[in-house]
């Protein structure tokens, strides 16, 4: 008998994806499906490509139909996780893709979100220096953004090891559609996106900005200064995060690239590209990969480091699932491929 | 110890594919990898999204390279196959993804592909009737090309059940770009296919015709007739074919949607969709599903029937890989997926 | 002074079109812009890219906003035209972007549109044999569809030249997403279309078809029967229509292009590509042009045609001013071009 | 009698955009069109989206044959303007749209282009503080290369003003894959490129770099530093440049864009988009348009202005023709427009 796992909000681009791991996992078995609008129609009416669970009826998300599983993952708009959550038991894991528990700090949650902060949580992100052990031994799991897991691996190992000055992080990133979401705006629409990239959130108002900027102070041990601008690319899935720090006196190529050869030397998920190759989301997708490559511009005095994921593998479902094995005591990658679907 | 394959062709679009998959099967140990000129480079510059074996060096296709293999996968350009198939052992399984043994009529080829014919290997389409238990027993394997995949799925069940008229099928059919290999030609870059749609290979002319009229002639037990024009869409995955032929007196859609509801009960990897959803290429992207959907036109007189596969999983390197578990005597379904990558 | 002209639904995709056409035009002056719950706003909110017109401000789409101008371009939802058509003047020209005054038959739109038939006015296709005198002396003018624009050009001079049989005319179309207008439906979000192709309306369920019925019924004499596909391709813009008809004996290619090469030799906006180049969708971006190339396959006893076209130029607003230029007795091909953006 | 204009590399990305401008041009005739290895052809064959000149036979790229020209526009490969427009008289224009001529640093050639440096022309961006009086008074025009006309035209505002320290520019773009040409590369297959977002020439070792820093350092009165990355997006045209630099005290988005509005108010192809909108590539298809918009984040101590272009019209055809149309005594905006293709 496998692990009970419930996906709640099963209809939207989380909760697929989610799903869409779970369905080839050995660990796990499928148990409710909840929706909220969607509620009492079939998987495959949203989510044709899920086969094997295609003629699944959604549930409504309530605590009665997401009891009675080891694991509940949430994929809810932000602000919903907080109710559902607080009903389920605790030694049910509970592992949120939203961004109910991702911020320390409630102040930057009001900011950002404009409501009372839900708490924190243990954060999703094996990689980052002693999470695995806390992930370990925790009943929830607060997902990182789609955003901040690209960006937080492009830069972290730098800040660990000392090279890069916390004062003034400088990233762009690109992002497919669907970290928007399954949203009936019309910028969304395929004939607005198709052909263009747009910026949007610009001026440090996007949402992930305090979770970066929480994220990479840790890892510093001082706070940091960051401005992040997101911009919307014409692809469905995928992340490329360039991310820029001024250089400490000294540093070269070599020992930026050594500092990262060391970080994912032992990651199962994350690589350092081979010199001289740059990643391309395509290199990830569908894959529980993030892969990153860095140089330094000694004109401009600044390290570089380009990460690609797929926002709703790695940067979504892939990490939740990640995070889920280790708090269940099963392998960290079971079930999770580092194989891209390319070309 | 598992079932050692070879991959001849591995720095290209087939032989990537057939190497995605074998890398998640449980069956395989994949031995050697070959290239033309790509010979002595890593497989890691030609598909960085093959984390796990990017550090494989290319070998250069040799009988002595792809000696001692269990199985060897041929992803070559047409006609390079005969040649090296001539060399391997008759207890090898060899799995030719290209066209060179598709073909049962000599002329056929040599129309189609100005050269001399190699011989007719048992075809790899389990789905057709009886065809399952051929490739049970066979050391040799002929995959089917992409276009025929699609079409012969769609329409078959029609022409088992009698349901339509032999002399007068048209085909018009969608394929990603990526149908045509990693061929350096001017009208596959980049700029030139995004935003567009194109068609070419009009007027019968394209080489999968004739494979397609002659797996349609077998099932409807006689010579069948069909237009065939393809088009090529900007995405890199996916065949989307619309078919169409007339319709004999008195069948309905419940008769059509009937027979294909039987012909596709038991198949794994081949779906009928639930009534009023048809296919988009999205559902199988990465999957080894076939789905359809079917209708008929009355005013018309015409069944219409639409199939979407993924072009280099269903239609070339899964396709490969479901023969061969036939062949090996291994579940039909190992390593292989229903469940498309989506959004 | 020029023509006054008035674009009710400026807010739309075809609204849109026309006024980017009218904004380059010499012959005319934009007056009110109007719009449904847009109204209000200014047109840069939703039409960014019609720099001079930006900081216009959309009216309501009353008779009274839209009276005092010499031209009504009407971009409006089907079944919205006809009432408020009735309130403008009989010399003012209107044009009518819908399907309200297209078909002919009332019995034809009320199966298609389930609602009371509005009437039918002269065709705007003037490259139809006749239809250009008919055009230069109407006030009323229903702009044709953009799949039967497609359509109609790359069969009608198969019937007129009696190259075809009317029986069996099959045609599968592919086709942007803004063909379907600026509605917020999920699969016509950009993370649902990129990359996939899909199909709808099929079985002659599309309600352009009757109108392709209607039109090559009236060039062949004799009633035809068509088989229609739409399928809906990953681009915002573009029609890519495969149209196929059962030759008459005896009907060679040279006497098929003949035919067009004729029937086309002095019409500005649709061109015969030379022999052995096939129309892409990109060759005719932003252009009033339509493309077309033809073949005969010999053994499948069919002609095949394929045409291009902008769906939203030559296939709505492009067609529409050209038609508009015809009956205020200007130039045909005044403001409209047949150079496309590419690549 | 029109100016008598050659384009040579006519059947390449930018002679094709020049000659699509040219074509809709009231002031020129288009006289001689060459290429390298396509002469001998007819243009059609590589551009036939420019209807109009498709039967022109592209001549050899040869002085013979570009002589008797008022204005040649030169379309070449990087290193090939230089040799040719030594053999042109002083009386003819000629604008280059390659590289050659743009670096006023003979050192900064040769470390980013390995060759010998050409020399120094004007440099075509009419925007720039003083440009336009140069630019009416020249024979020669180095056009500036895409990237570096975003980037300038985002950042020069805020340096002719004061208001960003000149020490840490940091600039992101995103281009499409146009601005490579029609190199027949494996990056550049569309099966490569569409879904997927890539970084290239990272670490300040893109060859628009010095390009850059020139304009800006110009402006600003001081040397700038600047760290660009450019990455590749999957679209055909256009640019977006999120370009960074770290704010003077007490500078607000007010001020900021006060300076924006003031530097762009007169000009005819550069817009500040209202409060709120954000640049989308979209927006500009097609059109010599750049739209910018800047914010403050106040945070992270760094005005971020966005700006987008398409980068064949501003960024190299259109660019080039509004220079020509200066020094050729017409009026500025001849034959070029605001207004975008979309969507």
């Amino acid at each position: 008998m496998g692990i009970r796992a419930a996906v709640a909000g099963a209809s939207g681009y989380a909760g697929g994806e989610v799903l869409r791991i779970l369905a080839g996992h050995p660990g796990f078995e499928i148990g409710a499906l909840t929706a909220g609008s969607n509620a009492g129609t079939e998987l495959r009416v949203h989510q044709p490509h899920l086969r094997s669970l295609g003629t699944r009826v959604l549930a409504e998300t309530t605590p009665e139909v997401l009891d009675g599983h080891d694991v509940v993952f949430l994929g809810l708009p932000h602000g919903q996780s907080g109710p559902i959550a607080e009903t389920l038991g605790k030694d049910v894991l509970v592992v949120d893709c939203g961004a109910d528990y991702r911020l320390a700090e409630a102040a930057d949650w009001e900011h950002f979100y404009g409501s009372p902060h839900a708490g924190t949580w243990p954060y999703g992100l094996p990689e980052l220096p002693g999470q695995r052990d806390v992930l370990r031994t925790t009943r929830r799991i607060a997902v990182p953004g789609c955003y901040p897991t690209a960006v937080t691996l492009a830069l972290f190992p730098a800040f660990a090891a000392g090279l890069a000055e916390p004062d003034d992080i400088v990233v762009v990133a690109a992002s497919g559609t669907s970290g928007a979401g399954r949203s009936l705006k019309p910028h969304l629409l395929g004939s607005e996106v198709m052909g263009s990239v747009s910026a949007y959130g610009v001026g440090g108002t996007h949402r992930h900005t305090p979770e970066m900027i929480q994220n990479l102070s840790a890892v510093a041990g001082e706070p940091v200064t960051l401005s992040f601008t997101p911009t919307l690319a014409p692809m469905s899935r995928g992340i490329l995060a360039t991310c820029t720090a001024k250089i400490r006196p000294g540093v070269t190529t070599e020992r930026l690239r050594e500092a990262y050869q060391e970080a994912y030397a032992a990651e199962p998920f994350v690589g350092l590209l081979p010199e001289g190759q740059w990643p391309a989301t395509s290199m990830t997708l569908g894959a529980n990969s993030a892969l990153v490559q860095a140089a330094i511009d000694e004109r401009a005095g600044r390290l570089v480091v380009v990460a690609a994921i797929d926002n709703l593998t790695k940067g979504t479902g892939g990490g939740a699932v990640q995070s889920a094995n280790l708090a269940l005591g099963l392998p960290e990658e079971l079930g999770l491929t580092t194989i891209g679907v390319s070309p």
